[in-house]
């Protein structure tokens, strides 16, 4: 089966930045994306997310240049007031129309 | 630790085709497959799924040629109809005989 | 955007043994961890975890040391007795001394 390199970024955020993180990667050029349910622990320990809806995993799969941006604008708007972790996969899609 | 180099086949597709994707990914040869509820956007805009019962996540560890075949399987029995993506990755397991 | 190359460590286990699991992978040396809820099957068939609150994803991204020592620990301690898998990706991630 043929299929095309492309690039998975992976968001893991606070469920109350579900919309505007969703806003975001669509500004960055993502046609589509995934969302989760999870919830987990990190380096600034135990977060309020617990008590206020979980935590959000966002999987969106992109060509290199718009994964370049979706990280840039997250480490940007982000990293600095949200526990906020993300990061990039290889992977190799068919239909690849759908996603670059 | 000893890794043996396998695929990871993940199909997202509308809810309602669980049973039929589990079958389908059996029949190609997955020993094993791990399901997630998920919900999302894509190339065909808010689909139908989200108030028939979301979107999931079917995740299968499998051989190259076993990858092949579910691709095919996808790209044939479903792309036209429904709104599904599906990716493959390189992943390192233990256990192999588990997968393959 | 400057990446650096990380691990992330899956494991499927029974949602029964989420907080042994975390409890382990911190003690092998992760810094944090992601769970999402699932449910599968696999080569022993459907497991007693369906009717006891299914199954768990537990994620982590770490260095190579820490993804060995998890791959080792979750070998030795589950392997014998419980329906568990593991693989190992590479990813890359932003803000590495998160993880590592």
């Amino acid at each position: 089966m043929k299929t095309t390199p492309a690039f998975r970024i992976t968001i893991i955020a606070e469920a109350l930045l579900e919309d505007r993180l969703i806003r975001d990667v669509k500004t960055c050029g993502a046609k589509g994306y995934t969302i989760t349910q999870a919830h987990g622990d990190g380096t600034r320990g135990v977060r309020a997310s617990l008590w206020e809806g979980g935590n959000i995993k966002l999987e969106t799969i992109v060509s290199e240049g718009v994964a370049d941006a979706i990280l840039e604008m997250v480490a940007n708007k982000y990293f600095q007031h949200f526990a906020v972790i993300a990061y990039l996969e290889n992977v190799a899609v068919v239909r690849v129309e759908k996603y670059l």
